[in-house]
């Protein structure tokens, strides 16, 4: 099977335009087809404010009312995505931006309110791999910004690690998957304020482990959570670790930040 | 060849959540292949005012500074296009949605300053057919928003009466293209107060008599200069109507609206 590496970005990456630029010139270097999926960034917090549409977010994930899925659908589908797809057409990469709506790419189901309700807030159902797959054959490299929709016309903003876990999890029959997370710090860090602690391979057995020794931070928890998943599923490797560093993760071999592995 | 219809819809259906779905409903019955292009209605006016982003317009076209172009870019390709695809997609319309950004569909060069700087407002230099094609050949219905880049990273606000004229002319050499521009009024009329004194047909020479004669409202002049345009170039027809006429616009005989012929 050909090789697909799927990239997550997240905030820090796209809240700073050199770092942006630098980061998608790395990117665009990445050899045979790939998927970018991007976060929301700063950006949606700093629109809501000066819209004085509140805040609210619950353990990292956004409270989604109807005014705050006008805005996050503005910010990561339009701004921060056509920003992205024509930085990366200047570097002759032909990309292109979908949301979850677009081509039916990604169909999700408004989260069920439990103890909290989350608003509109999908959680992903259903990979339409057949349009993707026709992208990558022509040399199209899609950029997923986290909006999906359910399919009766509503919007739902979705997690962005989840999003590149099912793509990757969905194209894992076509493709030899290569996930990568890319976050602010070096990799799973044993000490989190050591940024030399770099755990250069966790397993899953591992994995179980260190949650029980809560060696892992609770705000890493649900992006490892979709990592496993992800390789149980079928995804070839799972990487995390630094988006400047977006060349070094993907090496095969004296690779930098974390690997994961079933 | 086989048939294709590019509708263009402005501001008042955008801005009526309920006439935008009956609309889309009947764009959903057109026959054939289809393209929709879709302008930015007050949405982005009303943005503006809110973040204190002055609105500048000069002949109806939008000065866009590095400020407004971010906020067309939120709003057109970000909300607007996204609300429109997925409403399609809830009538099993598969929409995909698309700036000129996106595969490189459309790619423009920023406006010279001649007696008035419009800033990040983008002139259409090309077409890339190719995609569009296979888009609609796989029964994939695309949703322009006016938002073009010119190749060097930068996104452009374009006018979207053009972009639906360059896009019917690009893609003419490949299809019969019926070119359908919707609007507030019954169509092009004699007397702008009197919604029943529509011109039926316009040739190219009666419009050239008309606008000496300034019997066309001056409002109505760039849209009609794209329209004889199209037709010049290989456009097999034009219409002009009201929206929420759009079938009867597209019928053959009996139509509602204008029909322009060269």
């Amino acid at each position: 099977m050909q090789q697909l590496t799927i990239v997550k970005i997240g905030g820090n990456v796209i809240d700073d335009e050199n770092s942006l630029t630098t980061f998608l010139m790395d990117f665009n270097l990445l050899k045979g087809h790939k998927i970018l999926v991007h976060g929301g960034g700063k950006l949606a917090n700093q629109l809501q404010d000066k819209l004085s549409v509140p805040v609210n977010m619950v353990d990292g994930r956004r409270i989604t009312d109807a005014e705050t899925i006008k805005i996050v659908t503005m910010v990561y589908a339009g701004y921060i995505n056509k920003n992205i797809v024509a930085k990366l057409q200047s570097l002759n990469c032909n990309a292109i931006g979908l949301s979850g709506a677009d081509a039916n790419c990604i169909q999700a189901s408004k989260r069920k309110v439990e103890t909290i309700d989350y608003g509109f807030v999908g959680d992903v159902e259903r990979i339409n791999s057949p349009f993707i797959i026709s992208c990558l054959e022509n040399n199209i490299v899609p950029v997923f910004s986290a909006i999906t929709h359910d399919g009766t016309g509503q919007l739902l903003n979705t997690n962005a690690d989840t999003i590149a876990c099912e793509l990757a999890i969905g194209l894992s029959g076509s493709y030899n998957v290569q996930l990568v997370y890319c976050f602010e710090k070096n990799g799973v860090l044993q000490n989190i304020d050591d940024e030399n602690s770099v755990i250069k391979t966790i397993s899953n057995s591992d994995y179980i482990n260190l949650k029980e020794r809560s060696t892992i931070n609770k705000g890493m928890i649900p992006k490892m959570d979709n990592a496993f998943l992800a390789l149980k599923k079928g995804v070839g490797s799972v990487q995390i670790g630094r988006s400047d560093k977006l060349l070094q993760l993907v090496n095969k071999e004296n690779y930098e930040g974390t690997r994961l592995y079933n």
